[in-house]
């Protein structure tokens, strides 16, 4: 990389382990930049403080280590409107990993603009789909800003360059970090992932030992459990009655899965750089969530919204598993999404037994759901059964002018 | 109705029970029409002789009579069709009851036409879906038939005219028969749905002795069963190797589902009729097939299929639902899925344990997965990682050219 | 209909011609109602006060009488919320009739609130459109009002049956209303439709003297005219630098369309109700604001919101065909696309000629357009077309796998 | 490039033309290469033999020398199934470019497997999207090809450089091309293009001299001239009657449009590399078949058809568009989309005159259109106006529960 387009002083999305301080070392070495690290809490289950001693141990300046615990903004902001749209991606993911890397791009831009950094970077390699999601947050934020990918650039070719770089410039390394981890893992408030190595072939089913987050479902209790979530405006704001604040109550449903075994997820999935690959994801609240937060949209939404909403969910998803995040038209999305969840409040009662989430009952201020029409029972003339004929003949007219037409055509 | 519009032969869909034997009666008694009984074995799990001795008994001639095992055809040319575009309405129902309507319409068209009458009967209600599927068959199949829908129609206004009717037409009446059932049910090879009366209050869980053909996931196994299913073209094949018949697979399926609990569902939906409605569903087999398709899918479909299949998918299911099977945007959309069908070939492996399918590996001769390219080992050049960067950087241009415009603008 | 549900007092919708005030009359003696006119102006060209003096003369209560001005409502709330979304049905036609009912069902249902009536009344037949779109708007504000439908409803048979009602009712008749007029016309600010017996074989050209605020392409002006249109938000504010309000903004639009032979359309349409119908539609000042509105986007959306835009238009545009203008998808449709306008704004320039709307420049200062980016000379660097291999190879990657699949599966 | 990985003999699509001959000696000094040169009439209006000669001049052997007229191929295979979706990308361009490049990267790898290459190369540029299109059609049907794009890998900085290295290397170069072309022009049977240079800013009117194939409306005959053109499965086999093949017809067609100044096109579009850029597109007759096919699939598809297809067709346009013919999802949309063409046969007639296209009548004998049912006369019974307010009670019936919830829940 030539010279004069190297960073000044780039703000490095840092965890503390290993790989992202050798990352800190070698933006120091190849470009002569100034680091900033930037280590957030999105609720991935580690300490925080650890990871300051250890940038100021490598000599970053004390105003340039920026820890933040950002579980309440991720949640709020990114969690829980994804899940207003009831966003899947190839039928059965939860988007783990993808939601998470728009707010960390997001304060990433920030920071550089606040400290006049010039460049950002981020650990994810060259083959997955999180390289694509930081960088297309970073350029939707800020066109301008350099973005250093180091798993692309640098020379290493192997571990044990990396270790020996490490050990050249005094960067502490834990006794099982010397060797390949046996798969890699991300994790954040709303799931864990694993994958590669020892995960890689489609067809062996996954060892138990690698779920972290949840019992398996035969080690779950032998009794289900009820729990009601309340909802306003889509969002849960209350289990059982006791209201919550976003962080708060996901970390709440986790502990209700990951209790009971629920929300594990073996998938082949295709990624957006063009291959497929198997991941195992742990969601436990979120997959409790989805199925609440359809509860509730049963009672709540018209059959227009709701299947409008089915409609655009797969392109939503997409946009977010693909790190479109911060793109116009995942906003548009949005905007419709949104104005259909004003009414979405009431309460949802699920059993959690052993793996599954059943959802038992709903009920709602706004129910559109009239027990006085769909009786089997007298209804006393709220809905007229000779309506459905016409109804019925109305909706068959082109059928039957296109069947008339087929049967003199002599189609088959 | 006026007499000259009367129809003269009639194909009443029969199922030998009380409600079909009254409006047999009924169409005699009203128009003087001549009766077809039309009796099919869609695995509703009765038999079906005695639907004969019924309808003799009530003065059906010999000839006038069809008793039908269409279960195969059942299962091939609507269940298996449908499976393939992975179709679920409203994110979570399997189409149970929708799917056999339209074979159920074309047979009695087809009986019409052999008959020469000019008129088909179904006894579906007038708030229901089930009407409109029957119809929209019926006149999409044969524009000029006249269409009967007695429920709509006749002139009694409770059950005890119902029975007073049967009585002075000596039909026979079961003794549980006189009073309302608590609720409705609807079965086939595919699923059983309940609903109606006792289970219309969508707060109230719904008692364990609604089900029918499901053990509760507390009383199944608590070992959980592995099972293999095998595809081609999209469709199951054999069970652990074994080779069957659409029909003799789905039941086979259907018992593994029964007895590890799997494949309830408490769902409040929205009809095509406009209003909302309760039911309870149990398709045991369907919804350990659903895991398996979207299984061996994820081998077999480019990300391109896959997701375009997902696109499609809310509008084919809506489609079936609303009884829009014999219909041309149907047919569209079934030929784009089949198209994507034909590598869909190999093995998919599950676990059963206590209400969970839980896909635990896949493999096919066509998998599209490349341990070569995805491996984080070294891949020795299958995937060039400096590729990223470019389609990254093209991916972002216009975001950046975007962001530099609301830069520019000022937004916030 | 039975008495007891007969109307008390109803809100017609009233032209002041006769078929309108032989259902105002008819609404009197049939229910004994009590008669509440409201007529509007929508630019369809009449004068209103003759109304007026017409509901006085058949004993309307003067106070019942309601004549109000709505065209800057009618283009500000409903013409040009559309036009944002590029609506079109079937490709081609813009939807005037459509988009005038939701504004005159919304008043009728505000005025019926008012006036304490219980009932509303429009003049559509029973074949179309029209009866859909005004009863989809009233029960979609006031679910309890009641709908009186008279050419569905009542018994009159033909022409001089309502001829023979008038006269009884001292009805004025003027002398060519007395035949069927030749073909039926409706007007508005936004377009004027012809359909209807004479135009009803659909091989055959219309006549040119159908058409009546378009001269014909043949006879427009030799000279090409050349006009500017500024948008804001999405919307036209100006002509050649003139800000006008948008009621007349759109007549001046017309004006040009009309001088220049723009905005004919014979169009074979599919009518929600089932069937086919022939109409002739002419919408000047709209085929304008298509092209320029689509000119204007074309500098300022990005491709993202542009193409999502694209494909949810033909869903947008069949909601208010079919009349669900107030539905809560059609919201959802509009908050999307209403978020794409914030920075459409600009001129774009158009030359009119002889049928032709030709788009021949645009500008904007929030365009996204980059010279510096696209050039074919030297870019300074702005662009790398080295980018280009990488999005290339990443894009290809899922086609090479599958090639490299269906090439061993021995695909043809 | 690493010698190892040069390409040893390379099929490279030749115009024959001072370009592509450049590129042809590169590849021969740069890799040692064996050139084979293809070369085909797609109706781009030039002989193809001068190619031959060229060819032989620089020194390619008789054997490698591939000339072939594939205008029917192209026309049958790829314009006329385009056509069918009735495909438009932004609203507006005809994609005269796009659909020309999948039949070349054809070709090319049919050549190259025939003469043993391992190799293809193409001229376009790296900001264009023709690099795109003939690169995922090289690698979706032969994923091991080797690509290459001298305008993204060489070291030619500007014109000057090319014009040297061809005279080393004895390349005829004509007078006028010493200098930069004012502007880019591409041609094939369906559409001229011209962009780039002069024509860059998309505030600037293009001057009459930029169009090669349509003479200017104004230049139009006075007088309106009538065609017919005649369908089979969607696509046209006749004009006036005259049978013709695929390519005669539409050259017949554009020689229509040409006289009568049809299918000019002044677009902004949005690549996808992610940049805008402004083409000036003449589509003679490819306009006037858009407006004929419309024409008749009025007549023969059902609305459900219809619309089904509008609403997948701005996909389909994006996949061609991007490059993506040669995918399985381009194929799924194409089989649902000819599966809606058997019975789209019949007549359209057109009125050409000044740059209109004016659809004026269409007839079928599998029209659609029940001139009894949509009769404003009475129809004797063919359709009951009653059964409009039982379809319209039902459509209304989730608006009114919506309503009556929204006016409980006090929404404004």
């Amino acid at each position: 990389m030539a010279t004069k387009h190297a960073p000044k002083k780039v703000v490095l999305a840092y965890s503390g382990g290993l790989d992202t301080s050798i990352i800190l070392k070698w933006l120091e070495t190849e470009f002569g930049a100034e680091v900033v690290t930037f280590t957030a809490d999105l609720g991935q289950g580690e300490e925080l403080e650890p990871a300051r001693e250890k940038a100021l141990k490598l000599g970053i300046k004390p105003e340039n280590i920026f820890i933040e615990d950002l579980r309440e903004d991720f949640v709020r902001d990114y969690v829980f409107p994804m899940f207003r749209a009831n966003a899947v991606y190839e039928g059965v993911y939860l988007l783990g990993t993808s939601i998470a890397r728009p707010l960390i791009a997001k304060r990433q831009i920030e920071i550089a603009d606040q400290t006049g950094a010039d460049a950002v970077c981020h650990g994810a390699t060259g083959k997955g789909n999180d390289q694509v999601r930081f960088e297309l947050g970073y350029y939707g934020l800020n066109p301008d800003i350099k973005v250093i990918a180091p798993w692309r650039d640098w020379d290493f070719k192997s571990r044990s360059d990396l270790i020996e770089f490490a050990e050249q410039h005094d960067i502490p390394i834990a006794k099982d970090k010397r060797g390949e981890a046996p798969f890699s893992v991300d994790a954040n408030l709303l799931h864990t992932s694993s994958e590669g190595k020892a995960l890689e072939d489609p067809a062996v089913e996954t060892p138990d030992s690698v779920y972290q987050r949840t019992v398996s479902p035969e080690d779950a209790p032998d009794q289900p459990e009820y729990i009601t979530i309340q909802f306003e405006k889509g969002d849960p704001v209350a289990i059982n009655g006791e209201a919550m604040s976003p962080a708060t109550l996901l970390t709440a449903l986790n502990e209700y899965g990951r209790k009971h075994g629920i929300g594990r997820l073996d998938l082949l999935e295709n990624r957006f750089v063009g291959m497929k690959s198997r991941g195992m994801y742990e969601t436990p609240g979120g997959t409790i969530l989805l199925t609440a937060h359809r509860g509730i949209e049963q009672a709540c939404l018209d059959k227009g919204s709701a299947h409008l909403k089915d409609e655009l969910m797969p392109k939503y998803a997409e946009l977010i598993y693909n790190g479109f995040w911060w793109s116009p038209e995942r906003e548009m999305l949005q905007a419709a999404i949104d104005h259909s969840q004003r009414y979405v409040e009431g309460e949802v009662r699920l059993k959690l037994y052993k793996g599954n989430v059943i959802l038992v009952g709903r009920s709602s201020p706004y129910s559109l759901y009239s027990e006085k029409i769909v009786t089997f029972e007298d209804d006393h003339g709220a809905y007229d059964q000779k309506d459905a004929e016409g109804f019925i003949k109305l909706n068959a007219l082109r059928l039957r002018l296109l069947a008339g037409r087929d049967k003199k055509a002599g189609k088959n």
